[in-house]
């Protein structure tokens, strides 16, 4: 008899704990906001994003695996029970197009889309090559000055771009880099991977050292990696970095990807955020 | 009486007819696909794009203006007719989101989701700036080899990462950055703006130098870029610049930008391309 000691415990992480969903007879899925993963106002959006996920990721009818993800943020989350719709509009022979809608009291809060497919071994190639940075061993922890519950669920280690101490108007750039994994550590996987494209700290704050209210209304998480590559990169830190492109009329933009610590793309993200000022 | 004598006559442009849409009793929209605008296997993606986006603009619904989109190609359509279902799956003061389908012999040919909102003016920044390159007057036009009529409807004058002459296997960067407008000239506007982010050769043709099977399955429009600033834009040159990110295992992604010939940046993009090798 062979006696195998997990590293952690999947089932008692926080982070599976705040992604379950239960089926109901309907085919929708029943979850419930997680108190772990709180945000300021509402749910962190990466735990959102990554519940929504999750839904189709658990979906009897699902085929493949996901390639793209949109999430759309209509409206905060009230603490409680919510239910995750989550359609196959099309079904091809290796690919599947997905519809989800988060409802809440009747009324939609998050929507989304998600392509599926199998993937099969081709020429490739990464052209955006991880940044060369010291490992993570050798940056400190980040100290945000924000606090919300979801930052304690991970590790980061900034590298640039961290949340400014001095709140007085004087960045230059919005480029962020930091080293990332969840806290305690959890072996990754595509919910766990949405959730970290959404680590970033809002790039106005970064930009402009000046804190005004903010909120993600859409990410699209493109994932380079399928379930083997994630597996390889077990529960090691992440590379991550995001640079807005645009900040115009209550509205900024971010472009980020997260690698592995090998110097692999797992995933490319983009997102729009409201801010106010 | 005073006569206007417009340089462009918007309603006989190809691009209109293409995008022209007819509301329906039960408030979907039947549209048609467009000869001027074929692919080499059904439509260019951009003119079904902004067919899905002119039925969130025409919808009587709407609140504000297009900040994102995103259109999945979940099959190719067949040439002709279409119903578009645009739906606001939530309306909130300021903000409005949207779930498109596109729906042709009863199955859904495209999915997608749109934000829009009501702006208003607030500190702003460019952080990805327009790169110094000659002007479109100085760039001669580009010969494609690939015969698609969809091509003939953009005058596209290609600065960097042209469509390749030899098919070598050669190449050694994805960037392509070019000029581009509609063929004949037309009033830029948020439908047009979102075919326009769709006008990028395939960047596998361009980092391997190798023809290859290809499709889009997904792509994302944010626009920073309100009416007014579109309306400045007039009918000139946009630079349009893409770039891959990574390709893995049947699927790349790309990111882009357009500018219009001032340098403001109206609208950033991004997407995911099956292809065979």
């Amino acid at each position: 008899m062979v006696f195998l000691f997990l590293e952690t415990d999947l089932s008692s992480h926080a982070f599976d704990q705040a992604i379950a969903l239960e089926m109901q007879s309907d085919g929708s899925f029943a979850g419930h906001t997680s108190v772990a993963y709180a945000n300021m106002v509402g749910p962190f959006g990466g735990i959102s994003a990554a519940q929504m996920m999750n839904a189709v990721l658990l979906h009897p009818d699902r085929l493949g695996e996901p390639v793209s993800l949109t999430i759309n943020f209509a409206a905060a989350l009230a603490h409680g029970p919510f239910q995750v719709q989550a359609r196959a509009a099309r079904t091809n022979r290796s690919t599947q197009h997905w519809i989800i809608e988060v409802m809440q009291g009747g009324e939609a809060v998050l929507t989304g889309t998600a392509f599926t497919a199998l993937r099969r071994e081709t020429w490739s190639l990464d052209e955006e090559a991880m940044p060369k940075v010291a490992p993570p061993q050798q940056v400190p922890h980040g100290e945000g000055p924000v606090p919300a519950e979801w930052v304690k669920r991970y590790d980061m280690r900034p590298i640039a771009g961290a949340m400014p101490q001095v709140w007085d108007g004087g960045g230059d750039s919005s480029l962020t880099q930091l080293w990332v994994r969840d806290n305690p550590p959890r072996a990754l996987d595509f919910a766990s991977l949405t959730a970290l494209a959404d680590v970033f700290f809002p790039r106005v704050f970064v930009r402009r050292a000046t804190l005004v209210p903010v909120g993600t209304v859409t990410m699209t998480v493109y994932f380079h990696a399928d379930s083997a590559q994630l597996r390889n990169s077990g529960s090691s830190y992440l590379l991550a970095q995001a640079r807005a492109q645009a900040f115009r009329n209550g509205y900024f933009d971010h472009t980020a990807q997260l690698w592995n610590g090998a110097g692999v793309l797992l995933a490319t993200t983009h997102q729009v955020v409201y801010y106010k000022s």
